[in-house]
């Protein structure tokens, strides 16, 4: 079996840049596969790459190796990171990416260790001209699918940068969170989980002016058109509007609150 | 060799949707390897996921699965299905992506086999909040790479939905068809195929209140920016502008017509 | 170890070009591993491709098989070409795509070697509709993969068609240059070298009506929306702006004029 390497990044495809992470992959590790997650994270937003990440790793077999690049061209002096978190690893900058994911560990118990990567003799050698997705990312990346120890590639940090993704907060009638991702159906996910919604009993849902009554379990229960709540694929509380884009029709954008309500 | 699993789903690459699809393959079969065709099928235009797939899968090996979801954000109640055509299978919601692959089937006198996907011992087992192509279609491509019988993956049906995509209409002067797809670069293929056109000798062929003599085999016929007819890498009547677009030329959209005269 | 076939292209991935083309390749040589680099090349910009296939395949493995397919729609009468250069092949119309690459393999002192394909028992044989990247291209490069001479796939060429990619000119005060290249972060990078500013000592850069004065190491080092310019990772000479969009903030596109200035 040969190990996978998946890529998330913000590059887009049509620039190279996750061309030449491919190639540095697969002189050093030519046996490993690489799956393209993602590139089209919206440029330089960490927060996206995070919920992304958080989403789809759990699914991934044990071993697997995730490479997460947002905001390449910057190359700011954040430094560059590696985690293993349950049986997966993770590389990218230190800029918050994992938020979610350590956030999931630490609720299941997963064992945790995050390391600094600074071992050069993994890294390209020729790093004048430095892009940390093909000169440390990338052959970090190979390496570690070719067998190398993780403990081998860095040393232990305990401070990873942290985005304030936070859940809802509870109010005196319900609970206000918000829009965390728009998807291409314009659907709106929000911070508030399954498990939040729980101890309300019925509930009422409200964003962007609009409000609905109830959550559903699929679109057919309610005529086109009309906006429903219901509980996504991930888990979380989800808005939508039956054969339609909720996103358009509330104009909603991430970050937009919305507010849960006892029925 | 490795089996291979073709992916083609309107999902976009930005949400995850198809991430943690790749994530339940890659865990069931790690050997698998995934091959994606398309994720950009206009959202629920099942039409062109039809076109897509009966336009590639004649070309990839014997024993190839092709896993086509589209409209996945409606999780509506149609039956999970899987087909034996030829030596490949394919899998999705029953939404008439077979519909072109099933004509070319009965054409060709190739075997034929659709089953309902009834056999949740294939599917994920967490399943209180269901996505059909994580849930289902992904697990039932990977137990099917990794050896499973495609006849214990569900029961027989003989009445899968079908989409009106029908062939051109002939009239007292030739035939009239219409717009099928519009490919990146403008052309305009048609459902008038090479075939239908053989019996009519030299010909005209009309659109959008423009018109064309005569078929041209290459571009370099006719001087730039005039419209042309000819018969497509797909076989099938294409009109098309030399080093130009047509469908903003002509203003044209799926489903438009088309008219074939005898010249 | 198995064959890696890169593909680019301008096809996208919506119309089922590039799909076939999968196929064709996988049904030849069923353990080459396919990479995508790119499928959104503008449509019928070579030069594009030329510069994305010179940063990319220098960090690809030995062997590397590149299909490099632009402007399919036209099937123009341009010869399919095959290129040995250094120990990577190279496939496609024989359009310039090649063009930066050969001046690379120039300069290094890299074996070079350019075919006509000319060779039809190494494509698809029914070739009454030909679309060279499913009828030629994808098949050769396929039994390149598995192991056919690379010399019995065509006829040596010595001609091949050149785009007109040239450096900067020099100029009583510095270097006279042009935009070659905006990648997906407005950042606008130049035909000028890190060699050619190497003489030049002390800089300004001038672009769009607007200037900036020395060369930055990181994007640290000026405040946010501050025009700069430096040496980026593929070795060139690009203008950007801290935290923000060049393109957008000089209205560049590409092929505008940038001077380079002693300070």
């Amino acid at each position: 079996m040969l190990p996978i390497i998946t890529l998330s990044t913000d590059c887009g495809l049509s620039d190279g840049y996750v061309s030449v992470m491919k190639g540095v992959i697969l002189r050093i590790a030519p046996d490993a596969r690489i799956v393209d997650l993602t590139h089209t994270i919206a440029p330089q937003n960490v927060q996206e790459a995070a919920i992304l990440l958080d989403r789809a790793a759990p699914y991934f077999p044990e071993g697997t190796i995730h490479l997460v690049l947002v905001d390449p061209g910057a190359e700011t002096p954040r430094r560059p990171i590696a985690a293993l978190i349950g049986t997966q690893r993770f590389l990218g900058p230190d800029n918050g990416f994992l938020t979610l994911l350590l956030r999931r560990a630490q609720r299941a118990g997963w064992p945790t260790e995050i390391l600094h990567l600074d071992q050069p003799r993994f890294w390209r050698q020729d790093l004048n001209r430095v892009f940390h997705g093909r000169d440390v990312f990338a052959p970090v990346a190979a390496h570690l699918a070719a067998g190398t120890f993780f403990t081998a590639v860095g040393s232990p940090i305990t401070d990873p940068v942290l985005l304030p993704l936070t859940g809802p907060t509870k109010t005196a009638t319900g609970l206000k969170g918000e829009i965390r991702h728009i998807d291409r159906f314009g659907n709106l996910a929000t911070n508030i989980d399954a498990d939040d919604l729980a101890a309300l009993g019925e509930v009422r849902v409200s964003a962007g002016g609009a409000e609905t009554r109830g959550l559903v379990k699929t679109f057919g229960e309610r005529p086109p058109g009309e906006l429903i709540a219901r509980v996504s694929s991930h888990g979380e509380l989800m808005l939508a509007v039956v054969n339609g884009n909720a996103a358009e029709k509330l104009k909603a954008k991430v970050g937009d609150p919305v507010e849960v309500l006892r029925a």
